[in-house]
């Protein structure tokens, strides 16, 4: 399925190298050195292809499906066409996630760095990295082993970044601390000044913004994403946590480990979020707020109150889950009596 | 009107002429040979001058308005004022974006190959592209005829571009098949991963995102929009589909012809837009859904569920909008009572 | 605090320096020629570091701080530690934005022009003008004195840039003119075709794009942030007005002096903003519509009429505050109500 312009695959896999690759189940009698050549969505697989199930929404997909294999949680099971393997897993989306990555693991460049690039002598290039046109790194730079910078990305002064980064064409950097294995997606704004400022009738007055943003190991930030250097404090990014595209991250934040962004929310200034809390696309977060751990903020929310660790808030502006949707239907059933009435 | 410092005018054109070229009728004894210089806004139209009204709203301005022709529909010949002369279109608007382009087509620059683009030596280049400085075009890239490449875009390795595209500076585009016609402002960001990934706490694990970005023919992408490319099946924009400034499609969106998305939409992952639907300025759809052909979603609205064909969505959570309007004056009615209470 | 990495402090100031500086009232008997040698947030303050409280919300750090000085209103100066300086002021935050500048002021990069930038020989480049590496100028661009144009800046045919301005780096600009002392942030996307075209089935016509957007002087535009220019009209930022990042300025805008506007907010087309406005992040204000002179909407709002002078809206659809809440309070009145039933 993947478009071999784009995308090579490794190898082949048989049934038995992938069960004991993802740590699945294989059913009895299953015929372990069964070739399996790809891996493909359920409505498009055929017997050779690996597939998975993980979305109640797509049991009809899989209860179709011509896939040789599928990977399914036991639940699932009993759904399964007739003659298709199942690959028994609890948490089938990762294991799912495991094979791709066999089937097709990123292919990187080799070392090189172009000499359409400007790189200051200053700088530091760690061994393997990879230099594209027309980028430029300033003065004191400080790059680890094996990044990778595409092309036109710029890199200012005194940055630093860690190993096996990758950093989107694009992109800019400055007044950052970047740990290792941090991928930066095309177009990323990262350090510039924070929206701080004196209101003044004659003329706001700028505050000069005196952080740094630091992101930690094993971060991913979104195309044209925004994230702002801390004005006194660090602007932070917690190890593992995964940004999408287009979010706005003010001044001073600082978000915990492995929580998940989702596009165009924006966080405002000196808020706190604390580990694995989830924020659905375009939800907003009010300033000098704290949201606790596992906290999760469904899309389009608008977050005006401090959020207790675990609670889940929806609206705008936002309320418990289940005070929102009692919220809904009250106005709805207040519609229906005015139609009566 | 249109500064001559940014715009240059082809020619000036006699009332007749504008008739028969826009398809307009014109009244009788009109002097078909009065010479017409330039287009502008009513406000500021003078006798040599050719204007339009299209929307209720500057019905006032026409009344007032100076201009020596003006296109409009038959319904509003009534309030025109006294020697205006009246080009009647069923569709005025239309007709004025046709006589503008007519006064002010596009520039297009000369061909040529910037001897400051690096360009791969595997990479096509189509007979009258223009390539400007910075640009960088990777390995077994494909580019059409006529293709207008502004500097600083980068176009990673096999992307193929038809003719007559023009790609805004600074535009990023990798894993993507684009059709002729195909316009990208400035910032656009093409191709790069979705956000695909298995949730554990132990560190998200990236799910390889194997599809591509397919855009047909005629589509205008805005500044600093995002398309993610598929994680599987691709992320397809249908042909002549409009899309604005700092949007987010996600992976494995589909999106059919005509369609119109304003600034700041989100589609999240796997959702199917069907063709000619409109979607107002921050809205956003969640992800695996299905919105009907010619449906229209008004602004800030949050789809949770399917759309069908034709209807109008509003709100957020989205309702269709009469019951939108009604929750609204449920609200204030309640309100209006609690006062009087 | 500010890591000397990044930021290079110019020299340390005694209370009496700043006190006169800041216009700051000292109370009697305090050691005027105390050495204060750096900026801090009163939680890291120290003895030797001048702070500042602004929001009521960090009354608590305030007691607790240990900085030797710290700037404040008239009113919190009971609350102030043992030993702690108060410098009083009516606007602690504008004081403390001078004395940061003085501390710590904007490095500016020495005159230069990269020989790694394409400028176009009829370009104008002013006194002291700073061109980075990999930038392009186009044909007649004016540049004036001092301006500062960082690295992958595209600059395109006609624009005229004044004095004293910052365009950061990514940042693509066309059909502009602007003013003194005005700082764009990376990746802004300032004077591409609006979102202007004739609906048609057969495909969309699109309306030439024929005005151009003027930034007047000192107006800052945050990161990745988009201003299409006028289709007639032009697009219109007033002096001292500043912009947070991802804002979306539609084409025709016309936003007055010193307004306020937050991350993710979007204008959309032919809509005039008055002075003096404040508009909280991911807000929208559809097309057409009149703000006033100093009116404040709040965040995620959603505006669809007329705002006079001085009115404060809020909500989706907006309306004025005070309706806005008592809305939600009367809907969570009927969820206590339904639940007591």
């Amino acid at each position: 399925m993947a478009d071999p312009r784009f995308f090579v695959k490794a190898r082949n896999f048989t049934v038995g190298e992938l069960a004991e690759m993802l740590g699945c189940t294989l059913p009895k009698g299953v015929n372990k050195s069964l070739i399996i050549d790809d891996v493909r969505p359920l409505q498009n697989a055929q017997a050779s292809h690996l597939s998975f199930l993980d979305n109640i929404k797509y049991k009809e997909a899989f209860q179709k499906t011509s896939a040789g294999v599928c990977i399914v949680s036991s639940q699932m099971i009993e759904y399964a066409p007739k003659g298709l393997i199942c690959l028994v897993s609890p948490s089938p989306y990762k294991a799912y996630a495991l094979a791709a990555q066999a089937f097709y693991p990123e292919k990187h460049p080799k070392s090189n760095v172009s000499k359409l690039a400007s790189i200051d002598e200053t700088a530091k290039l760690g061994q393997g990295a990879f230099i594209a046109p027309h980028v430029v790194i300033g003065a004191n730079v400080d790059i680890g082993k094996n990044s990778w910078i595409e092309a036109g990305v710029v890199i200012q002064d005194d940055v630093i970044i860690g190993d096996n980064c990758r950093i989107g064409a694009g992109t800019t950097v400055s007044h950052a601390i970047i740990g290792d294995n941090v991928r930066l997606y095309p177009g990323v704004r990262v350090g510039q000044d924070g929206f701080g400022f004196a209101i003044d009738p004659n003329g706001h007055i700028k505050v000069p913004q005196l952080g740094r943003v630091i992101i930690e190991d094993h971060v991913e930030i979104g195309a044209n994403t925004t994230i702002d250097r801390g004005s006194g404090p660090d602007t932070i990014i917690g190890q593992g946590t995964w940004i999408d595209n287009l979010v706005q991250i003010g001044h001073n934040v600082v978000i915990g480990k492995g929580c998940i962004i989702v596009a165009q929310v924006g966080i405002s200034g000196s808020s706190k979020i604390d580990d694995f809390v989830a924020i659905g696309g375009q939800a907003g977060v009010a300033g000098h707020l704290h949201v606790g751990t596992g906290a999760q903020i469904a899309a389009q929310s608008g977050v005006m109150k401090d959020i207790g660790a675990g609670e889940e808030y929806m609206g705008s502006p936002a309320f418990p889950k289940t005070q929102f949707f009692r919220q809904i239907a009250a106005l709805n059933g207040l519609i229906k009596k005015k139609k009566r009435d």
